[in-house]
């Protein structure tokens, strides 16, 4: 884990902890490294809840009630899944807030219009709007476009939780 | 993530890939660290189901059906807590075997009993009995015991494989 990531892990950390709130995770394309970011530092366990590595279609659904409508309509990596990812996160535990991410790692599984790097991101608090995110993460490798989704994704959750 | 476990990674999915089987994780102490692994090899998604990322209690109990009294009688770092967590992984999901690992990554939470760095493993898989390890990594910080418990994980699914 490189020191940025451990670095943004702890803010995160901090920041919700003076808020009393406690966080979930909701993972595809980083198969659960957002989770291990934020308990790879000591005494995250007051606010990290749990994580769902929903690698498979099926996970998604099983585990985050993403519909079927959703991944064959739009796909798995689409705005509306990851919107979904993030709600059922939500729902599926006792966090307040709940981030998700879909995306194509690579070097496999692009598309015309979704090439390799292509990331939707999910935001999910109880009582707010979901917000949604979408990068295109160029030139990057699995392992780059793995890393730079966790922090995009632990940005995101900092910046809702207005630090 | 260390060269070492991503050839582990690596050989794992191969052996699982040869036997047609479809792996998820049950991950405490590691926090994910073990699925993320696995999801790191390009085309992992063949073979990697899902992960329960279960760092509370209650993800324990809601997400893999840990008895509250496993957790109370013996603690959530324990052989019948390993075990349960394996077999709910495989009752959970779509996978045909399951690794587990709750443990003590440190530097707090250790007791008289259960010093940083003990670990409990659970190993389930459709038709066979449940294998349970328990291993005490001395001398190694929070993120040491978390990089040996995903190697030691691994070699057990491994090992199950019959590789």
């Amino acid at each position: 884990m490189d020191k940025e990531t451990l670095i943004q892990a702890e803010k995160v950390l901090r920041a919700a902890r003076l808020k009393g709130m406690k966080i979930a995770t909701a993972e595809s394309c980083t198969g659960g490294l957002i989770a291990a970011a934020l308990t790879e530092i000591a005494g995250s366990s007051d606010v990290v809840d749990r994580g769902f590595v929903t690698y498979s279609n099926a996970a998604k659904q099983q585990m985050l009630g993403v519909s079927a409508r959703s991944l064959t309509e739009f796909g798995a990596v689409s705005e509306a899944t990851a919107k979904e990812m993030a709600y059922g996160a939500l729902a599926n535990s006792r966090a307040d807030i709940a981030v998700s991410v879909t995306g194509i790692a690579g070097p496999s599984g692009a598309t015309k219009s979704k090439p390799v790097g292509t990331v939707w991101f999910g935001l999910a608090e109880q009582g707010s709007a979901p917000i949604v995110a979408h990068m295109v993460f160029e030139n990057s490798d699995r392992s780059e476009v793995r890393s730079k989704t966790v922090k995009h994704a632990l940005s995101m959750i900092l910046n809702a939780l207005d630090v």
